[in-house]
Parts: structure tokens; C-alpha cells; sequence
């Protein structure tokens, strides 16, 4: 079976980057929520981690998918009759918000030409109220590789629908990032192993990748 | 905004039970996971809250719905391309084996005449494959309490997905139970408050669900 | 049960109107598709009765949700591996072109302070790739009412989608048109028995809402 | 783009028949709505059309998934705040009842040892809270060919989801019936162009079919 030896590639064809939210408020100085993330991501060299995947996919060549959060608009949630209290805080503090720096792509994650933008999601899961289960469906993607932010939220609840979904999951330790340290050990310890299909470093990662493009 | 205030109550003809995964195999001595949450599920007293959550709903009365996952049965994952290293684990160990008194349901936790079977679920979540989210429209129901098995696993993937589906959602936290404590910290001090709407203690909900009763 | 009398009313606090597609390039003289459902349209008085429908609603008031076909843009399907002769086709014509004026909606058709406007549909269902269902939930929406255009497509694969998920749902034989006699009838006469729970003239929808607005 | 020329082959590794409803109240003699397809059926050679076509995949060889309505029981919408009229004739009806003659499989459309069996559908769609989607996914299929009863309601249905959720859709006109003429053609000339990929009849697709395992 696949997905169960650590030498296991991916299928080509197959394969592709879920990008997730790639955005100046979480990975520049001066992002509303880059303070929360750096010491982390400074310590995992996350930006480099991030465009070395990124690289190496773009090598293969593998398709690179977009998946971004709701960008902040004032008074989005208004007409809703039960916001969690996460998104009532994140609508206060406008992040992401749209039309603004912060709502804007990092500029080493800009999009290239063959990369597919998916609808924006409201909550942590890429898939829901979107199109990206539709859009890797027209690229016969079975096989996911997460990266991007953050480790227990946007990347966890789009790794758990993945799962859920019949795709094929894999987290990339060193290319997200959590508010702490305690965040991420539960997306990568104790929660990853119970819906991923691999957990692996980016190094292991390209090594993995670098194999398949040189079938 | 429904669901902010800890003094909110619950709208009556709208609000569910989710029982999920009341198994021989978690919730009783001989089980084959009960050693693996024998040691949290005695310390919260685990079953008592699970009969005072149902108890009080019943008295409502709120529809329950059982989410049950998945029975193992021989060789059931055996067409499958890329089963999680997670579920393969679960096929060999035969959890909640079909046919077996593992699979069967807690003598407590025993279906009443008007509860609602959900179909099983392969992975986490109680909604993905199942009609669940149907049976809840037909219902009109819109804030879920979850209890049952496991805060980390299944508790937290059907909640998650709860939250994206667009449903207020409440964890109880000593109405459930983890492998560790860790696992159980995770569920409810890190992860819980991303996404759900209200995480409060058995003793919390039945005042919540008793003040409605007496409306 | 509800909806199997011809005299059930709705209930007030859930149930919405689902406004589909109202496009300068359907209804205005001019549209590109304007032509093809002209005869129909002017014959059924089309555009009243989608006044009169949503009058009536927003007197109770009811909410109402714009549900939107995607806006065609140059190579928007470029990188899809297999889209419908048919998406091929608008894609071609450029229907409801984004930044132009077949693509805003028809003037007497523009949405109010507390509509919803849900995000754009790749083909016939408006749950499909989008945020309906969840913002259905958000407002305990469990009766939905469709109208617009075009009754065989985007209004059947809506009302399709709308039944297998758990809503109730009503059809309006006059609110809506096709592109020919035949396709309307197979809509209304041999297709929507088989899913929808009530299928209605404007005339008896009013007389039901009106029922509820004065209870 | 794939799918648009008559010539077209199918992906041998991401292709699968979906096989709908193959129960004896619907394809052998005194079963309960053999009646109302008998004449379209027998006029087509339905059964022998369907077989050729199993014959075919299975020859390549390309998966065969089981997708099968809901086997009645009595009272099994009971607790349904709002089935539909035809859910609700079908129960009284109890059409496919569950341990009896009619809710068996067909004699010549036994399940063969690969084949999967879906969990059962509600409605009209194998894809609505069922695990069909997640079944294609663990066998990588991207091109689903539908075949079974009936043409304008769990085909169509099943067909329409098929298409939106980003799957390559085939119709085949003469591997299927219904209860009129006038539905049929409905399902072939007016609704399945506008969501169908391709719709060709049996000795078409047998041709295309074998094309590909000739590769």
C-alpha cells in the first residue's frame, strides 16, 4: 500500500502543493500576525523551508494550488447568526484584509502562470464552501503535500478534510508554523499521525520529489 | 451574536446530541481501547457524564444522533490505494469488529426509540461519507453538542467539520476522553477554541440545557 | 408531514428564496442569452412574477441569497483537464462576462441591504464549489424556494443538489423559463416530481407566504 | 481538451463504471416497477447492453462501483420532518425492501470479487451521503461511465453530481431506461448535454473501450 514506507514516492501525475495562505500578514515583518509566527518560523528557517518545496514542485513539474483565507472585510460576518468567536476575533482585527498589504501574497509566494487560485475559504478547511476539491479533480490529483500556515489550524482542518476526502495527505514539518510550540508538537505529534499519510521534513521532502523527477 | 455569551442558551427546536462511537471496545472493561482511556475516562467519570448529558437532552427533548464509525471487518481497506497508516493500524487491531461485542454498543449507551442511526464513518469525521448532515436538515437542526470518543480523533474531526458545515458547535469537556493528557490538553486548551463555539463541562451544559427546558 | 399539502404554509423563521443567475445576459434585451429565453420569459410575464416572488418574501420578510453562475473570463477554463462541452460553450460566448454589463445583474434585480450574495458556481448547482450550504445554516434555513433561470439546468441541479442535502424544496412553474417548451416541461412535468416537494405557480406562493406574514 | 471528440479514449488507470440500482424490482420480471421500464427496456435490449458493457471494463480491466438506492424497511422515513412525495410513494411502495427478492441484485449483476460496493443512496444521487466520492478517490478515477436505471433520476442525479464535483462524465443512451419516452429523451437530448461530457450508445463505448486495453 502506499503512503506506508518512507522511501515511497509520488505519482507524478498525481501529485499536487496545497499553497495555504501564503499572505504578508502571516510571513512579513510588520504582518498583524507575524509576531505570533516568528519565533517559530525564524527557527525553522519556514520562508526558505517554504520555497525550497516550492522549488523543487515547480521542478517536477508538479501543479502548485492557491488556498487562501477569507480576506477581512468590514462587517463580513454581520448578517451571520453564529460566527465562532476565532473568526469574530480575526474580523475584528481585519486580517487579511482585503485590498490592504496584509491581504496580499508574501512577495517569494507570488503566482506563476500554471498556478490554479482557489475561492477563498471562511473557516480552516480549504475544501469547505470552495472549489478545491473540484479543481484537483481536473488534474486527477490524488496526492496532497501541505504547506503554508498555520500548523494546527488552516493546515490541520484542510490535511483532516484531505483525509477525509480519499486523498492522500502529507505535512511538511519545517514548512508551517503555529502560535507555539505546544501548537505544533499536537499537529505533529499527536494529531498529524491519525489522519496524515506521511509527516516529513522538507529536506526528506525534495529528496522524495527529486526521485520522481528523475524517473 | 448567538453562541458568545456563556450564559446563552440553546434554541430548543434546533440543537442535537451527536453520541459518537459509544463501543463495548472504548467504553467497557475488556475493550480492546479501553486500557487506552480507562485511566482519563475514570478520573473525569466518563460514563456518568455521558449518561447526564443524554439524560438532560432526553428530558428536553433534543434529538440524539448515534455517529458511529467504521466496524472492521477482514480485509475491509484491502481495494484501497491509500488507506492512513492510522486506519490500517485499526483493520489489523479489527476495532469495533462487525459482529463482535467490541462493535456493539455500550449497554448504557443503548439506542431509545426515537434516536437517529447515522451511517458509519471510515475516518474521523462523522459527517464525511454519511448522511449525517442530512438527517440534522431534516431535523433543522443547527447548534451540535458533541460527546463520546475521542476528544482528539473523532470528537474533533466531526466538530471541525461541524464548524465549516455552518453549525454552532459546543464540546463538553468531561463528557469525553483522550489516550493522553496531552492529547486531551490539545483537543480543548489549543485546538477546541479554533473552531468551536462553546467548550464547557458536563455540569455547565445541563444548567444551559435545564434553563431552556424551563422556558 | 410538512410539505405534502398543497395548503402548508413555511415556516417563517426557515425559509429563503435562492435567486438564480439574475444576469442582464438572461433577462435584459440585449443579454446574449436574452434571445433564447425571450419567448418563454415574455410569455410567462418572467419578470413580474420574480418581483412579485421576491416582494412578497422580503414583506415577511424572508431572506433572500443571490446564487451566481460563474463570470466568464478570457481562458478561465485553460487549465481544467476536462470541462463540459457545455462550459466550453459559454466559455466561448463569454457569457455574463466579468466587467461587463451582461455579467452585473438586471436593474430590477439588485440586491438589498440584507441579502446574501454566495460565491459563483462553475456549472449547474449553486452548492457545488460554494458557500450556500453554510449560509443557509447560518440563518437556519431549512425551506428553500428557487427561482430564476434556468429552470432545467441551474435552477434543477440547484434544486437537486438542494433535496439530497435535506431541504425542503419548491420549484415555481412561472419564475423561471428554458430555452424551449420542452425543456421546461421536462423540468416541471418529469424531473421535479421526482425531487422537489412542492412545485407551484407565483400565484399560490404568494398566497402561501402571505398566510405566514400573518400568523 | 479530453472528452470533446467522439474518439476520445478513456484513461485505463482513471475510469470506472458506476453501476446504479441493478435490483430485481427494477430489472427482472415481477419485480415491483419492472412494469413501468419493461417497454422502453426490453425495446433497447437493456440487460444485454448492460452486460456487454460490465463485459467490457472488466476485460481492461477498470473498477466497477455498486451504487445503490436505499432499501426500504417500513417506517424508515418516519422520523423525517420533510421526505419528498416520490421518497415517500417509494416507501409505501417499499420498493427494493431490505431481505427481501426485490432489493436483491439482478442474477446476471452479482457483484464480482473487486467490484466495490457503495454505501446506499437516499435520494436520486450515489454521491449524496454516501462514500462514492471517497471511493473513487482511493482508485484514482477521474472518469466515471454510468449505466442502470433510472435515466432521468438516480443517473441523471448521480450524473449531474459527477459533474460538479470535477469528474468526466459518460451517458450511455441504450444502458439504461425509464418510465416513458418523453423522460428519456429529456435525459439524453435536453438535460445531458448540458452537464455530460459524452453520451454514445453501448457498441459506441464497447469501441472506445476496447481501444484502450488494445494500447
Amino acid at each position: 500500500m502506499s503512503g506506508t514506507h518512507a522511501s515511497d514516492g509520488y505519482p507524478r501525475d498525481r501529485t499536487a502543493i496545497l499553497l495555504v495562505d501564503p499572505y504578508n500578514d502571516f510571513l512579513s515583518e510588520g504582518g498583524k500576525l507575524w509576531p505570533r509566527v516568528s519565533e517559530l518560523a525564524t527557527r525553522f528557517n519556514l520562508l526558505a523551508n517554504m520555497r525550497s518545496v516550492l522549488g523543487a514542485a515547480r521542478a517536477v513539474p508538479l501543479p502548485v494550488f492557491y488556498v487562501p483565507h477569507h480576506r477581512s472585510e468590514p462587517d463580513d460576518l454581520a448578517h451571520w447568526d453564529h460566527p465562532t468567536p476565532y473568526q469574530m476575533g480575526a474580523s475584528r482585527a481585519q486580517v487579511f484584509a482585503k485590498g490592504t498589504w496584509g491581504g496580499e501574497w508574501h512577495p517569494d509566494f507570488l503566482p506563476q502562470p500554471h498556478d490554479i487560485l482557489i475561492k477563498e475559504h471562511w473557516g480552516g478547511s480549504g475544501f469547505a464552501n470552495t472549489d478545491l476539491d473540484f479543481q484537483l479533480k481536473q488534474k486527477g490529483v490524488t496526492h496532497v503535500i501541505l504547506i503554508g500556515l498555520i500548523a494546527n489550524t488552516c493546515i490541520e482542518t484542510t490535511g483532516r478534510f484531505a483525509s477525509e476526502l480519499g486523498y492522500h495527505v502529507t505535512l511538511v514539518r519545517d514548512a508551517t508554523a503555529a502560535f507555539s510550540e505546544a501548537a505544533l508538537h499536537a499537529a505533529h505529534e499527536i494529531n498529524g499521525p491519525t489522519y496524515a499519510h506521511r509527516i516529513c521534513t522538507t529536506e526528506d521532502l525534495i529528496v522524495l520529489l527529486s526521485a520522481r523527477a528523475g524517473n
